[in-house]
């Protein structure tokens, strides 16, 4: 699998061709930045992205076992099937921005059966990452692979934007253990308050995540290493997605802090992803603002949102979607007979 | 004219309905606080907003000649031009979210003649506030008149959401002024760069400010005084917008600097506006956060504009839309089946 470089070349012409629309230069702000990455990925002056997919991987994690969620655990395979029957957040936001929903089990703890389902279970959920890894080495390669294929196939019947999605009753938990190892946060910066717990619980998902950390004792410098040590199914999946999206020359929307943690071990997977990302949202999680900066990369927009399953990326769709309209349809200064200085 | 209360009770239903949604509560951030506003607004739990309008009004500036902008002045007729053959960024923005564009001219220094265009005339541009006030009284009340009448009209045709927009070389000037009496901050506080000048200009510019508020010595406590001298037609038409959309009971979505200045001569001119007006963006013109905060507005979104037209307003037609899809089509915990702790 290979992963063209940016192309400059398409990105400075963007810049030029942007510089003639009837408008003060730069004055589109973020819309810019975001016309001249897509044609830095694609290769084209205004890419068509129409076709757009949000994949949302699911699973279980061991974790839960220490209390770390504000929500029982079943509500991972209960969402599965709100997903499925398009009454989720995620469903009604993708419906608005002309999305298809792709929602996968990776991982979930039970058996999920749906016409609409794409499984590609690796495991019955991750183990308890406070007491032991979260899964081997090659249940991960197994995961990374299953997101990449997906890309893959998702691409061959058209699509052209992928937006990342997650649901995992307790994942912020792995999510703040893979930041503070990959990242350097400590792990007071990188745990949040996920879905909703309060100071005591917070103080025990801190703990519980030091605990994993010292546990599994994961090489910083070996992304496979600690994302098979620390979790989770969907996370690594999501790393696939996002490898995936980049290697099919597509650009690949991230959601959330955990869609941003698979972001960062994708990147420290193959630096070459690095362009092919937008960061869609800036999260209410504790350590997302951080996380973002370290990887330099700029959130669209700032919504207070902290749902995940790919909600801020699908939001930003529209948005994505007007800047490139903006390149192929605004008039030029030369074209509608205005003055410039 | 009369502007309805904000109605607490259908807020408060808002809220609740949210609260049994398939997600955490909160955790949509933004979208429910534009759910929960639309539903005080319109005294509907999802109403209809699917009619939008950004009204783009037109004027010139007799400050100019003081050397404020980048542009030269004959650019705000053409641009009308560009609104009217729709090739400006607000067209396009307007195309991609369903909208609707009016454009207005208020107070052009040249006779335009278009079939589209929406004449209400006041006068051939403001007088330059360096020396004298921008217009008389009686011809604020008309701006005012045609920004309100105009509301009143579309709101007949249909229209239940409504966006301020505005072209007028030389606008951020009076913009400035007006903040600086209106709002209490200081010339070199509330004057930006515009379009783009350089530190040179922008000091010419903050000299201006000074000596049309000496010059003029406008009564604070009086918005019609402010208006009246400090200018500019398009402002004074947009307060007029504002204030026709509340009384319609519709929400009005303000754009960036130049609306803001608008939105708060319209406050002080009745209180009641406030509940109404949707701050869309902050703009990367100084001046404006610190402005928004006086005003208690929180901008949805964050992109670095600096356009005006409009733009970022209507940028926001779809998060808007998306809000009350929200409301709408999201399933419950109890329809869905998920468990709650």
């Amino acid at each position: 699998m290979r992963i063209r470089p940016f192309n400059e070349q398409a990105a400075e012409q963007a810049d030029r061709h942007s510089d003639h629309l009837t408008k003060p230069p730069g004055s589109l702000g973020k819309l810019e930045r975001i016309a001249r990455q897509a044609a830095g990925i694609t290769g084209e002056l205004w890419p068509d992205l129409s076709r757009k997919a949000v994949i949302v991987m699911a699973a279980d994690h061991g974790v839960c076992e220490e209390g770390v969620s504000a929500f029982p655990q079943e509500v991972t395979g209960q969402m599965v099937f709100n997903f499925l029957s398009g009454g989720a957040a995620v469903n009604v936001l993708s419906r608005h921005s002309g999305a298809d929903v792709f929602c996968v089990d990776i991982g979930v703890k039970s058996d999920l059966e749906h016409p609409a389902l794409i499984t590609r279970k690796v495991r019955y959920g991750t183990g308890n990452i406070a007491k032991g890894p979260a899964m081997e080495r090659d249940e991960l390669m197994q995961a990374l692979a299953a997101g990449i294929n997906l890309v893959d196939e998702l691409y061959a019947q058209g699509y052209r934007l992928f937006a990342t999605g997650e649901m995992g009753i307790g994942n912020t938990t792995p999510s703040a253990a893979i930041v503070s190892v990959l990242a350097g946060l400590a792990p007071e910066q990188s745990v949040g308050r996920g879905t909703g717990i309060n100071e005591q619980s917070w103080r025990t998902k801190v703990g519980v995540v030091k605990r994993a950390i010292e546990v599994n004792a994961p090489d910083a410098g070996d992304p496979y290493d600690v994302l098979s040590k620390l979790g989770g199914l969907e996370i690594a999946g999501l790393a696939g997605v996002i490898i995936g999206a980049a290697a099919n020359g597509c650009p690949a929307v991230i959601d959330g802090y955990i869609s941003s943690a698979a972001a960062l071990a994708a990147m420290r997977m193959t630096e070459r992803v690095y362009p092919y990302m937008i960061a869609s949202h800036l999260s209410q999680e504790q350590g997302h603002a951080k996380l973002l900066e370290l990887m330099g990369l700029t959130p669209v927009i700032h919504m207070d949102m902290r749902l995940g399953e790919g909600t801020g990326a699908v939001l930003c769709f529209p948005i994505i979607d007007a800047a490139i309209k903006l390149m192929r349809e605004m008039a030029t200064f030369d074209g509608a007979g205005i003055s410039r200085e």
